[in-house]
């Protein structure tokens, strides 16, 4: 893997880039969509490039590992091949679905001991174990296993968890290096800052992450419940510690607002099941700003979802149409609103690379914000 | 609305032909994909027409009627320009729907007094109203307002109730021909024959059904429940008396090989749930016969789902990756079920049309039908 910075903002630390993987370029700043189990829910994969224009997606190593099951994902060549997306993929290290989804976990320096919530099954995830699916599963970028702690954590508790993660990560890396790709193309590893929200452990975590010298480098437990402004803090700091040269993933993050800020802030690479989760409850992100679809004041709205858009769908059909398909409970109105969120979230982040790119990304950004953020 | 014969097949009825509306050309035998409430369930306006490659779609009177309502429609100038798809469609007459699924329904003279499956709301529809909501839906082809008996009927029901569906049919052609099209393109009207499974009262039906010199000609109120082989009987036996100049329109009808049987005996069109409503449930009609596709056989079988068909979908997508959808409970498997399924039933009546006009339907069919039966 390759990362080209082009340009850094003079007004923020905002960047422009690329990356280079085996199945493709990525223009950062970038956002991906989060393929759960092999599927970005109800968006085919045909929809993910034409409508989306989708760079990179994500996919979910505790879902993939349960189901479809490594065996099938080894014998299909990897998950590229099994799902049919040639494009780059980015797998997370199945840590945080252990530790929000799974039953009777339990952590020990060895791993996380846990039951599926699907059939209740015994599994257990080390470091290493995790580098070997993640090798199967033949994702270009792949995580390292980190703990993720709970918002409000204590002082203690998070330093306890951040220590164990670093010395996950030391594993990680050891087992990840002395493995070779299964499908003949790079894979890289990305590991994880944490340390709740107290700075000096957020620092400490950065510099220990950045000594690892990765292919690049990401920023977990944060959008985890806490202000706003304190994300934002904790991002800012654990990107003064995290080397320049290398992309910054911030997980899980965000509403269109925060994306724009933490771009700010010098973060390449996000990702976050809002604007499919939202789009399927009929919560719409626009160029316009935020619509409720389901709201009679859309009933007789004959006018497209959001010309301001270069995506077909959200051109083609209108607010009245996708409201008549939510209020009916069609399947097409979840797909209509997942690929026009998502086809947004791409638009979003085009623009504020073009913005960089043209040296006005914080003049945009502030005047962008109030407009996305408004309740139409 | 114009419709051509081209040929008749020498060793059955099986006929080609083409129809033409004012929003494009039918070839015929066809099968219209069934678009609820001006939505094919789960498939979009795009893959209707780039997957499977739909002629013309049904939308119910009864669901539009009740949402979005007629009002919406009209704003919008008809469902064409409500919904996006500007190639021909058909609407029921919301009889079916009436009878199968609204709530307190009174039968008289004058209509049907019901209340909606939905809020409770009472309606009644008379044959004259059916004609106006449908007039303002814009269909191409309307239906008339009819009573589809169960089966099995008692004579006397049976007789009495085409009887009513008779007087019916009188009103909607009077008030069909005394009022104008809304959006300045031509509608079509179709009579619908009934007479459950009483074949003087089917000949009777059809009689009085062809003496009302429409465009074209249905046959209701079969594939209720009644063995395939009385079916079969009575829709050839309407046919005998059904003019051989217009098209005829079977409803309702079924699967694979009920439609490649009931095309033999001279029936141009059909419409069924059945394509979308099982592919939702995982069940596949294929080239090469019928599919489970939750069976645990195709969790490593990384063939496409068909190869034997000119679809992207079908080909793209494998049996292994559309199972592990359907097992993790994605929406996208329903989108991709749904899709191959009516992209297999519109191969199937164009393969059945070369036949006809290549002369060897009759032996095609013959081959076809224990292939597509198969369970595989
Ligand atoms: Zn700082
Ligand atoms: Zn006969």
């Amino acid at each position: 893997m390759q990362f080209q910075l082009h340009t850094t903002d003079t007004a923020s630390a905002a960047r422009a880039g690329t990356i280079t993987t085996a199945h493709g370029v990525i223009e950062t700043p970038i956002f991906m969509p989060v393929g759960t189990v092999g599927s970005v829910k109800g968006v085919s994969q045909q929809q993910l490039k034409d409508e989306v224009d989708a760079q990179i997606i994500l996919g979910n190593t505790y879902h993939l590992y349960l189901r479809p099951g490594t065996g099938i994902l080894e014998q299909a060549g990897g998950l590229h091949k099994f799902n049919g997306w040639d494009r780059p993929i980015l797998t997370d290290s199945g840590g945080y679905q252990v530790f929000s989804l799974a039953a009777n976990r339990k952590i020990k320096e060895e791993g996380v001991v846990f039951q599926s919530h699907i059939d209740g099954s015994r599994h257990l995830f080390t470091p290493e174990n995790v580098m070997d699916t993640q090798r199967t599963i033949g994702a270009d970028i792949i995580m390292a296993f980190d703990e993720c702690p709970p918002y409000p954590s204590e002082y203690g508790y998070a330093k306890t968890s951040m220590e164990l993660t670093h010395r996950w990560l030391a594993r990680c890396v050891q087992h990840f290096n002395s493995t070779e790709p299964k499908y003949g193309y790079e894979q890289s590893l990305f590991p994880i800052v944490q340390g709740s929200t107290y700075k000096d452990l957020r620092r400490a975590s950065a510099e220990f992450v950045a000594g690892m010298e990765c292919d690049g480098n990401a920023i977990g437990g944060l959008s985890v419940g806490e202000p706003e402004e304190m994300m934002y803090e904790m991002c800012a700091h654990c990107c003064e510690f995290l080397p320049a040269d290398k992309p910054r993933y911030l997980m899980g993050v965000g509403t269109p607002w925060n994306i724009l800020e933490n771009i700010a802030l010098g973060i390449d690479m996000f990702d976050c099941v809002m604007p499919t989760r939202n789009g399927r409850n009929g919560m719409l992100f626009t160029t316009q700003g935020v619509i409720n679809i389901r709201n009679k004041k859309w009933a007789d709205d004959l006018s497209p979802i959001d010309q301001g858009l270069d995506c077909a769908t959200s051109r083609f059909y209108t607010k009245a149409y996708l409201r008549h398909l939510f209020i009916s409970s069609e399947i097409l109105g979840l797909t209509i609103a997942s690929i026009h969120n998502l086809a947004f979230y791409l638009h979003l982040v085009r623009q504020a690379r073009q913005h960089i790119l043209a040296g006005d990304y914080t003049t945009w950004k502030n005047s962008m914000i109030p407009i996305l953020k408004q309740r139409l």
